[in-house]
């Protein structure tokens, strides 16, 4: 197989992790094979869509069986990024930084943060969950030795864009951004933005709406 | 001001906590008026979207000076929901959903977690941040002496569905999803999917993409 890179809409990259997760379901409750039909009836998604997403990912089902349930969660694990191991540091251990340093679940999805920078006096030379943590001005170094690429933001929302810019200027190429900061990049890097304090504002509102639904 | 209910479309509610974040930090920095088109600026994003998303929120500008920072803040904070107490459950005190009881930071943006459940006994009667942990048997009768309507969801995917059939008949009206399963729930239930692992699926394959095309 050439490997070609293909930039996945990012919808597709976002549904995928749902088939996989019942895929892996499914294999649990004894399951052997799967179709696209199955998984869009299980998760509530149209049958086309599904297909469609597969398209991207080289996987092949034979009519009427599906796809082989084993290979079908190798694929899309592979395919997603989950089965390589990316190291990344943490900018930023307060109460968010240091709740993800204890979240030993991005491991198996192949994130492995290797250290943590910090510039609390209090902080540097401890360890959560066994990874060390560094003074910010140890980044610079520790990048050269080690080449990491991504880098978690998860510091106050004033030191945000000056964090990333340091960030950047270190190597990082990749910058998962958990602060409600928009922070500005160049063009050449990676931003994924999880401001879980958005999600909340999402909640918050629809909840609102149906307990005002509900009065009336 | 009548309090009529206006369903906000998600990508407004996840910008507006952009220029939240944004106006507090321009606040520290001294700023005391801000205006649409400053936002704009420094968030990369289209003034007039900008104005949009404050259409939206009771919030008068003056033409020339802008918004009152203060005003601007604590109106943006009240309409995203961040200063009420919404009392949540959390339902799963394994990696993600103990690393989240350590999250401060949630607090104040007006979420307070109340209690954990889980089923494992090493866990029940312990307390994580202060944070009780009961047995998921005792939910229904906790939720009834408190009324707690949000529930957060962060149980292995194999208990995905199970536990949050059991969230909803116990009287949860919203359910933040932190699981990658995409789980089944009557209308009038909400779901705020927020899958680590499909944004870090994202992040791989646009640093893939991004290092692919260097290597050209």
């Amino acid at each position: 197989m050439p490997n070609v890179f293909v930039k996945v809409p990012e919808p597709t990259l976002r549904r995928l992790p749902w088939y996989l997760a019942y895929a892996k379901l499914a294999r649990q409750q004894g399951e052997t094979h799967l179709s696209s039909t199955q998984i869009a009836q299980k998760i509530g998604i149209d049958a086309s869509q599904v297909a469609k997403d597969f398209s991207f990912v080289t996987v092949s089902g034979k009519t009427r069986v599906g796809y082989e349930i084993d290979e079908l969660i190798t694929t899309l694990e592979q395919f997603l990024g989950f089965t390589n191991c990316h190291k990344a540091f943490l900018f930023g251990a307060g109460s968010l930084g240091s709740s993800l340093l204890h979240d030993n679940g991005l491991t198996q999805y192949g994130l492995e943060v290797v250290a943590a920078f910090d510039i609390k006096v209090e902080l540097v030379g401890t360890q959560i969950n066994r990874i060390p943590i560094q003074h910010l001005d140890r980044f610079m170094e520790i990048q050269a030795q080690t080449g990491v690429q991504i880098g978690i933001l998860t510091v106050p929302v004033n030191q945000a864009q000056e964090v990333a810019d340091i960030m950047i200027a270190g190597g990082i190429k990749a910058i998962w951004n958990f602060t409600p900061f928009r922070i500005r990049v160049p063009e050449d890097i990676v931003v994924q933005n999880t401001s879980l304090y958005a999600h909340l504002a999402v909640m918050f509102n629809r909840l609102r709406g149906l307990l005002e639904e509900e009065k009336e």
